[in-house]
């Protein structure tokens, strides 16, 4: 059974969320070993500078990078998009190598430098979501996926 | 203030999207008069054949439509994307004028005719998600739209 990391910045705030969270890890497990480790977020001052922002990310990015194994996949609007059923072919491929990591940046994103040590950068969606509600959303598309390679039916 | 009107198919299953929608539908109350209208599902045996299939879609789609008022836009894994700003700036054009109704397809989506009835495809993905998630990524989209228009700042 494939590991899937999901590897993220902060603890979930609201309720619905965190149950979300659980249904699609419920479900997941039936496919592969998940885990969601929830980094911390780097202390920011209020009005911070370009450069307190950027060594913020930085040190995000870094905390994400450490804690990830086997194929590397950075999310973030600027990536590459693909349909669902490419999704699920590039899941099945990479879980069958090893492990594949997820990286969710926090409310200021991901390093440039972090995309750039990543195997993949990955889009949903030319618009920006919120990155505790976009987590729900990987959660559900890394369950289509697994759902679409074992040729299982599922509800749109 | 402008209507805004989200047109969709049945109703919400899990207690997490009711929230979640309950939470987005207070936030957008500072901004528009919102009304979620949730048509019922075309009934469709189970192995249903491609003709009673269109049929389902033809019926739903039609009963969003009816419920439609002013601006109309059809969401579609094959519509336009475009970007949070680029929405923000649509949605606060249409509402300046109007009412802007969203329609949301169920499990089959929408019928070819309807999006051709539309002002606007609009796709958030290559990707397909639930309609029922779905409904929640739009409503945050449209609460940071209305954010975005207004000059205030919004947390990622």
């Amino acid at each position: 059974m494939a590991n899937v990391k999901i590897l993220c910045i902060g603890k979930l705030r609201e309720k619905y969320l965190k149950e979300a969270q659980a249904e699609y890890s419920k479900r997941l497990s039936a496919f592969c070993r998940l885990s969601i480790e929830e980094k911390k977020e780097a202390p920011l001052p209020k009005n911070a500078s370009v450069s307190e922002l950027h060594k913020a990310i930085e040190q995000e990015s870094e905390s994400l990078l450490r804690a990830s194994s086997g194929y590397k996949i950075a999310l973030s609007p600027e990536g590459k998009q693909m349909t669902s059923e490419s999704f699920a072919k590039m899941i099945k491929q990479h879980s069958q190598r090893g492990d594949i990591s997820f990286f969710i940046g926090g409310s200021n994103g991901l390093s440039d430098k972090m995309k750039a040590k990543s195997d993949l950068v990955l889009s949903f969606s030319d618009m920006t979501m919120p990155h505790q509600l976009f987590r729900i959303v990987l959660l559900e598309q890394v369950y289509r996926g697994f759902m679409i390679s074992s040729g299982r039916t599922y509800h749109k």
